[in-house]
């Protein structure tokens, strides 16, 4: 049995600093390209025109069920940045969106663009494909996150009037309908709209919601579908992980975004409720997902048909989907597991999706998405500005705009998760403990922290020593600390009387490392990813002009180093060696023969993961053959 | 300038016959289960029903539009079986199939079930998709067969009527429609029509089906659109090779049968016209499609999207469709080239996909089918009894049950191009050729072949030297003949005077080879096939216990040895050795971790391709990792 601790959280978004270095520059980048393009985006596609009842456009495909939500995650997005950088014009844009989405909500609290507009008569009529509820939960995450950045209600109270009129029509209740999402993510921001306004109804709403979902018979989705007058499809309704009670589940399965969304609103309600039950049921799924389901870069859903997850051990290079949105949905599950459970196992999956499967999701300019992540590329995988479905996009924004809630926690220490340049004023056993961060992370290990607790006073600071760190030195106030002697679960517990200005200096090994994946996992056999630290590497034909990629193949003795490249892809490590590539120039004509092909030695260079695809269009590869 | 033999052409499907031995127990199995199992399902699915006009099933699914098709292949298959194996029962099938074809025929000889019951005002009105003219040609082929094999004529003037009706509709004069089909086929069909009746009007009708595609603007796909009120997909058409017109192109594209079909009636009409032009085009086709799109067991047809060819070198293994109808379709399109140019490369195509992704496409029992041939499998590809697109199982029947045609020419010599247990009558300058022939062939390379020419007679004979074969024994008579000496373009061609009873003995030396693909294809970058004579191997689950069998790798060093097993698969060799297992115990719940796997040496099995899937189901895998 596992206790969840009992006081930590992450810290609030203003709480933390990003100065320069890796994050800092791409928070600037996404605060001052990705938001204001986003935005663009959004009213240039008619997202924002088709909140205005009164817009008639010629295009029918003008309006759509989900554009909602991405208007509700770009408000999310936009009111973190709000919350730590004041910007008139993004505060003007925000509050024209409320107003329009006040402007459509019903006296009953019903507030979506798609049922309110198009087809009123349809409203709550199909869960299972319509996205209602997820476009609800949405917006109560960004009228959660207005609230806290603006100090105003008005959002807030919307939301709070939709959630009313969503509670009062699903339920156990006499009359009420015993459904629940197809597409989960409203028992998260049910958790949220809870936290913010203390009203236990929303709490409720969301249990019920986790709870209801899978049970049968009748299932749910065979009773609506017989109430539109169609033939139900049947169990199992795998797709959106309602094949059975949440609790009877123990592989991730389905959609993979819906299933990162749902497992977190598990968490949210297993942690309140010290629920040893639904605990139990999102661990199984956790050590499934990851032992069995996660890429190397931290992504998840292997299939395209479906977006979903596959079989165990199924991870495809080159057809992996990978959808940004799932590793994203991965970071916030790690993250609730993590601060639930104050273990490193959690932070070193949120890290390796943070910094691979997440963050190659944007390009450098801010401004491009990749959907799909797939760990090869024939050259003709490109991020795109926008997508008809751009639930990416402003996700990733959300996430970036938030990331201080990810590297730093408080309670009853003082956590450091996530290493970068800045630093954090978090709320530790009642008082306040500024943190100043110093750090070239990802691309050194040395990280130096000035403690300041206002005061002399004791309590723990907890240092993350990665998963993927087999060596580390540590220093508090000029003295060696041994660090075994003070870690547990992956983290440096330090507990001592902190004087103001203390220097914690940790030395984290970062050698470049190859990586092998487990047997059962087909494609990789025979194969290794390079990583350095947190990054994942691939190779590029830009700096690999061997195409395809696959001729190349990496010797057991070949050196491979680490090269400072502040010229490339705005400042990068790369990682360097020789390797072989098979001949083609004596094949001519032949696609077989019965002799192999001549090999020569040639230099190879890997650039991180979440850099790729910022240059010429090329190949891109990251399992590498190892001979 | 390729200048095609003047008097060459495949023998007649009544001139051979296969005793025992490979293929003489596959031939029998077609005639004994194939053809009855396969009448039985045309009937259990309702195609035979969809006949009858009168007959209104409840599911409108019970027709479609090219169930005419599937009865068609499966009727020229029963005629060509007829022709050599009088059966009173398969007979009256067959009579009652064509009466059936009878009743349906319009006054104006339009003959389809779909359109003449279910549809008669779109008759012609989408060539593109609606496989009106595809159905028409397999109705032909199978007529002529009838009439080569009844001596009747009453099915073939059906369809003499029905292609003068074609013949009115489509072409070039006023009135007439520039159309020509969106899945070719009737190309070939009106080929084969001209030469069994001596009506130009077919040939003519033929050649501009060829020469019209993809001619534009207009686009007669686009004109077709907008007269049914459709907005044209505009080009390229590129997914029925309508993209240019067939003399422009040079990269096979599209969908992989039709595309076989299409360079098969190519290959028809540019040796009947010695068309220099279209020649030239198809050698370029056949040139991209055997150098840079073929799969090592033959197969063609990459992509399961589209059921089509990709790029270049794109033969993914786990994910590759290869159709057994486009095999089936290389070997018709082989054939017309062999019996053109007379080149042993042609047959060694022919002879790959033949014994390969062809004959891997029917199960042992003979009454279950793949439609797609990939090259590795997870363990969930199985043979059904039958598809609702049933194309593939009676393309297998016709094909084997004409297999002589392949084997076998004749003309100013007495060619074999596949050795097989059984023998020939050939028609050669002027006289009649008895070949009988001895031989173990695929499991051994010794082939003894008696001539007899009935008198003593000059004639040559030409020995097909497999392309797989690097070292080939010939004895004439007793006496040794220098293979070098007498071999021209892959035929040992013995011209001399052939006494009643003379023995020529063939050796062609047949060791387990490891074969290599060109460093393009990606996916088999460091692995290898195993190939004996004309045989693909692959390594199975029931053999090789060590799933996924990815984790297998096969040293340089390790010894292959063939291995009789006359126990296994109705009588197969196998390929056995010892190769490395990467061990999985020690990986526990470890996904990925920086050291490799540790390796074992295990025993391994392979069995030929063709024979796969016959036992429990399980993985599968044809290229294996090698060290």
């Amino acid at each position: 049995m596992v206790h969840p601790l009992e006081d930590m959280r992450p810290a609030a978004v203003t709480a933390s600093r990003f100065e320069q270095g890796f994050w800092g520059a791409r928070l600037d980048t996404n605060r001052q390209r990705t938001l204001p393009s986003q935005h663009a985006q959004l009213a240039a596609t008619g997202r924002i025109a088709a909140l205005d009842p009164d817009h008639r456009p010629d295009d029918p495909r003008a309006r759509h069920i989900f554009y909602d939500s991405d208007l509700a995650k770009w408000l999310e997005a936009a009111c973190y940045s709000l919350s730590v950088h004041a910007d008139a014009v993004l505060a003007r844009q925000v509050e024209e969106l409320i107003a329009a989405f006040g402007r459509l909500q019903r006296a009953d609290g019903y507030l979506n663009s798609w049922f309110n507009i198009v087809c009123p008569e349809k409203r709550w009529r199909n869960l299972r494909d319509e996205h209602e509820l997820y476009c609800a939960g949405h917006l109560m995450e960004a009228a959660v996150a207005h609230q806290q950045a603006t100090g105003q209600g008005h959002f807030l109270a919307m939301l709070c009037r939709y959630a009313d009129h969503i509670a009062a029509v699903f339920g156990r209740a006499p009359g009420q309908r015993r459904g629940y999402p197809g597409h989960e993510e409203i028992e998260l921001a049910l958790y949220k709209l809870y936290r913010a306004t203390g009203q236990t109804r929303y709490l409720d709403l969301s249990r019920y919601f986790i709870d209801e979902r899978g049970q049968s018979p009748p299932h749910y989705y065979d009773v609506e579908a017989r109430a539109r007058g169609e033939e139900p499809r049947g169990a199992p309704y795998d797709y959106c992980q309602a094949q059975a009670p949440v609790r009877a589940q123990d592989r991730a399965v389905g959609h993979a975004v819906r299933a990162m969304y749902l497992y977190s609103g598990m968490a949210d309600i297993a942690r309140h409720d010290a629920d040893e039950g639904l605990l139990q049921a999102g661990l199984r799924l956790w050590e499934n997902v990851v032992h069995r389901q996660l890429y190397v870069t931290g992504s998840v859903g292997a299939s395209g048909q479906g977006e979903r997850f596959t079989t165990d051990y199924d991870l495809p290079e080159e057809t992996a989907y990978c959808e940004t949105c799932a590793a994203i949905g991965l970071v916030f599950w790690a993250q609730r597991l993590l601060n639930m459970y104050g273990e490193g196992r959690f932070a070193d999956v949120m890290e390796r999706a943070l910094y691979n499967g997440v963050l190659a999701g944007v390009s450098l300019s801010g401004d491009r998405y990749f959907y799909v992540n797939p760990l090869a590329s024939r050259g003709d995988h490109h991020r795109q500005e926008w997508f008809g479905c751009a639930c990416c996009p402003p996700n990733i924004a959300r996430l970036l705009a938030s990331l201080g809630t990810y590297a730093y926690s408080e309670g009853q220490a003082a956590w450091v998760h996530l290493y970068a340049a800045g630093g954090a004023e978090l709320e530790v056993e009642g008082g306040t403990v500024r943190l100043d961060v110093a750090t070239e992370y990802p691309w050194e290990g040395a990280v130096a922290i000035r403690v300041d607790p206002g005061r002399a006073r004791e309590f723990a600071l907890c240092l993350r020593l990665p998963g993927w760190c087999r060596q580390a030195g540590l220093r508090v106030a000029g003295e060696e600390v041994p660090v075994e002697r003070v870690t547990r679960d992956g983290y440096a517990r330090l507990r001592r009387t902190w004087q103001p200005g203390d220097l914690v200096e940790l030395e984290l090994a970062m050698p470049v490392e190859r990586v092998w994946a487990h047997p059962a996992v087909r494609m990789a056999n025979g194969k290794v990813a390079l990583q350095r630290g947190p990054l994942v590497y691939c190779l590029e034909e830009a700096d690999n002009p061997f195409v395809p990629l696959a001729r190349l193949a990496l010797p057991a003795s070949a050196e491979l180093r680490r090269v400072r490249r502040p010229d490339l892809l705005g400042g990068v490590d790369t990682i360097e060696g020789e390797a072989l590539v098979a001949e083609v120039a004596d094949w001519q004509e032949t696609l077989y023969r019965t002799r192999p092909a001549r090999t020569q030695a040639v230099r190879i260079a890997a650039v991180p993961y979440c850099a790729w695809d910022n240059r010429a269009p090329g190949q891109m590869l990251v399992w590498l053959r190892s001979l």
